[in-house]
């Protein structure tokens, strides 16, 4: 049996509903975390209202991090937030075991749940994706949600395989980031009848349609740096405020066009995450490897950005 | 400083020539490693004459181990080769730390040198993944091979990458697993004024054009369960004996058409092979997750095909 | 000079709002066009209200028509509509010239535009895609749209491909079918102060969120069968009537999940279309060269999907 | 019944063996061809002893060329072959009708055989993609090499595709472009019992492997400059000189790492080849769009390469 957690835990809503952000990583060197920066990041994001945290995600570079990184990220933070907020680990790992024993950690920190893409190194058939998954859910201390993300695991979770995997005891929902509206409304449609599973979209760009037309929230990357704004998205789609929609929607592809994409396609947006939380004096810029922070040519134009988007004084 | 290792060890030559066979990771279960069937493998295979012997590949489901695993399958290997042959150590990791981490047990066991396939979560751009071998080689303790497998990475070593990357300190030799033979021409021409240099190919239907028209060898998964095919294979194609050439080749197309093909795009060569070793009574064909190992029915063919090979008495 | 047009022309909309459906081409053998069943499907689709036909697109298995045939299209088309709603004419090739007699034939018959995706054997870069578009418009005699259809042609028309392409003399907008809904966005925020360029979205499932978050209208293939059906989307997009919108959408999800995936993934709308048209009696149900018509079990499971959706009766 | 060819023509040997050069397609402007120049090209190219002639391939652009011109094209070069080689036409088109028509026009002007990769804008299924041939080669007055070249057609013809189109009347071999060793090695195992049934490698990087190891010849783009080169290659191998092939393999590199990779990836072969047979005085260097010519300081790299390999004096 699990012992008691070492701090607060906060229930899970099912569904769970709002913004989830997935938190980025602060490190000050490819092996240090950035304690004090991830302690005032955790406050920033929670100051405006989020609905939960998730952490050791795409965003927050997780498949780059030692495992020992790991476990102190998931024991600091879930400390921080004391349970305030629901914490959300992610456990992909190429390795069954590795999965096992982060979700096991999760739990003894206080985590709420734990998130899980398909192992990213082989591409298994969908019939091994979900028998995978039968073997993992028996071993899980806390309740789960798929991650698909197609881009960088090769293989998506088809939407035959989520309808069964969502029959598995603790898989209680699906967080989207193939920026594929077509699947995520299938997905929609599939769980009509079960309100309770959760579905979440990843890009921020497709928050507001994905609110719009039946998910519950989004995982949105620009909360690490701009909750309100997220929140408030979220806020006006579920409340069918079409104008307030649009306008909060335009801001949010400001974000994204305007910071995500200077430092090339691959892990563009913790580079500008980062840098402009690091301009803000929140956390450190470091990126771990393979990956280096933006530079200063770079940083530049992200402080005009955040000038723009009024997050920096002139 | 490195304390001296456990066991022999083998010199490295300058080229590495020959065969050096991706050894499957006998397992009992998905954590437990099959130690007296690893030990009946490593003695099967250089029974035949193998130049060296690699672990921790593609083959090896590395990936798909606990870390814990991949550390006593060093040991054990290191131990029971004992310096016949060098041992080649793969630490393709998405986490620096966890390479680096892993290069050191290597070393520590006796290890000749480590083969890394670029990070795989994430596709860094080429500079990035240059950066990254930069800083990577600076903590190897061991001598470097260069891994090109873009099918399960994403990302591959660009001709331009391979070449500057030969340029840092303890980069030896590249194992080119992407099925290209344009690929591998031009790094037989890159480097056609360094010798020192090994260039391995990885897919053993084109061991033969490789050593035939510059290569030093190959990594022949096959060569776990027909060792002798492959060395014997290796020397007809370096002493330019085209008519055994083309005999030998011919067997090698039917053991990756016979056996490969079974289980499915994924897995396919160690599904395959693991069953074969099974039936000849080598090891155990559990298979590290998310893989089941062949059904019975798939189980019978490859019984025939080892009949069909001579593998097996009738 | 072009001569006058031999039936009735209807101006150009700027921008073109609403449904544009991507007409079927109906025929009763591989080269032989179903001369009435044309007629009778231009009647039912334009019955319900639609705002502009669009021929030779990939519903219309354009690239699979002789040339011949299509010239006997555009002609019979413009004639039946004779001036009722725009018609657009699809032009794309590979070759530049055929490209540029296909949109003369259009503009004699009457048609509004000519619609033109990239070359799609060769593979241009961005940079040869637009010269190319350069060299295209000055020998065109109609406005064009551009037409986004990455899956097909290899090759996307890149943002700020589209941001160029549009200050060129004749480009009146985008039919955008990549699915990704994060381009369509980008692209309605770049054409945000150009009202007169026309932003359709090409997948019906997602015409609702185009509509709700600044596009035009949609080239919905279903509107083949159940014209109505999109018109009635599309307004209460237009009118951010959220509620009928969701039902309206899910009928829609019901149709492309019940008619488009029975016949595999390539020309799955086309065989599904043509199936359901031919049941309802409107047109025959023969496809194009590579593809076969649905066989028969899949027929049945057509008409039951039409009688579910009331447009059959029991 | 077809009339009599205007022009000597050539038998097809079963199989067709050695060096069948891919013409390029002399052009003076994008629908005009240049036609001294294609006389000179002839001439060259057959006054080095090539076993064949294939026109309207990729490396003659031939998707990007009118059909008027295409008919044109067919008709001179056949004209002024004259029956000395076999002259094979590509009819790979997306339009089932339009193949059967230029398959007509190569017989009528003395073609020996024609060519054809999958449709290339739908993907069709393997299955459809076999019933296609097996309605096509009923309506075909020539033999018919399959081409296999996914990159461009998105569809392969798999392995067991090939087994039974084989068997399909008039299908004579296969023209494999895919740069796949492994699976040209699989096609010379499947057809070992079968010695008429001809296998072309594409790439002539691979020419020399696939000579070696059971295929018939290549159809080498560079055979478009240097046609020595790629006969003596051939005859080479063959003949099995090992060290004669190393050393002709070694040139072959240095024409295709020199020329081709100046124009970027889309087109490459044929601007190199178009800019060095301008240089040397052979024809015109203009390309059909969307291509551009290699501009000055390309074409000043191709003097020096041209130079390097004796081609031009210094």
């Amino acid at each position: 049996m699990r012992s008691t957690p070492s701090s607060g835990s906060a229930a899970l809503p099912r569904p769970l509903r709002g913004i989830i952000p997935p938190m980025v990583t602060p490190l000050l060197d490819y092996d240090t975390l950035d304690a004090a920066g991830l302690e005032r990041l955790i406050e920033h994001i929670l100051g405006s209202g989020v609905h939960g945290l998730f952490i050791l995600g795409t965003t927050g570079e997780a498949p780059s991090l030692s495992y020992r990184l790991r476990q102190e990220l998931i024991e600091r933070t879930c400390r921080q937030v004391n349970g305030r907020v629901p914490v959300l680990v992610g456990i992909t790992d190429t390795a069954f075991v590795e999965s096992v024993r982060m979700a096991g950690l999760a739990a003894d920190a206080g985590a709420a749940a734990v998130v899980l893409a398909p192992p990213y190194y082989f591409a298994p058939s969908q019939t091994e994706l979900l028998e995978y998954l039968e073997h993992l859910v028996r071993q899980l201390p806390l309740p789960l949600f798929l991650y698909n993300q197609p881009s960088q695991t090769k293989v998506p979770f088809e939407i035959d395989t989520v309808r069964q995997a969502a029959e598995l005891p603790g898989v209680v929902g699906i967080k989207d980031s193939s920026a594929n509206m077509i699947y995520f409304h299938r997905l929609v449609a599939l769980f009509q009848d079960r309100p309770d599973f959760t579905l979440l979209i990843g890009p921020e760009e497709l928050l507001a349609e994905a609110v719009l037309l039946g998910g519950h929230g989004g995982v949105s990357g620009g909360a690490n740096l701009h909750p309100r704004l997220y929140v408030q998205l979220y806020e006006a789609a579920r409340d069918h405020d079409l104008d307030r929609v649009a306008a909060l929607h335009r801001q949010v592809l400001r974000i994204t066009s305007g910071l995500y994409t200077l430092g090339g396609p691959a892990a563009g947006v913790s580079k500008g995450l980062k840098c402009a939380l690091s301009i803000l004096g929140i956390c450190a810029d470091f990126l771990a490897e393979p990956f280096p922070r933006l530079d200063p040519s770079q940083r530049t134009r992200v402080e005009q950005e955040l000038r723009g988007l009024g997050l920096l004084s002139e």
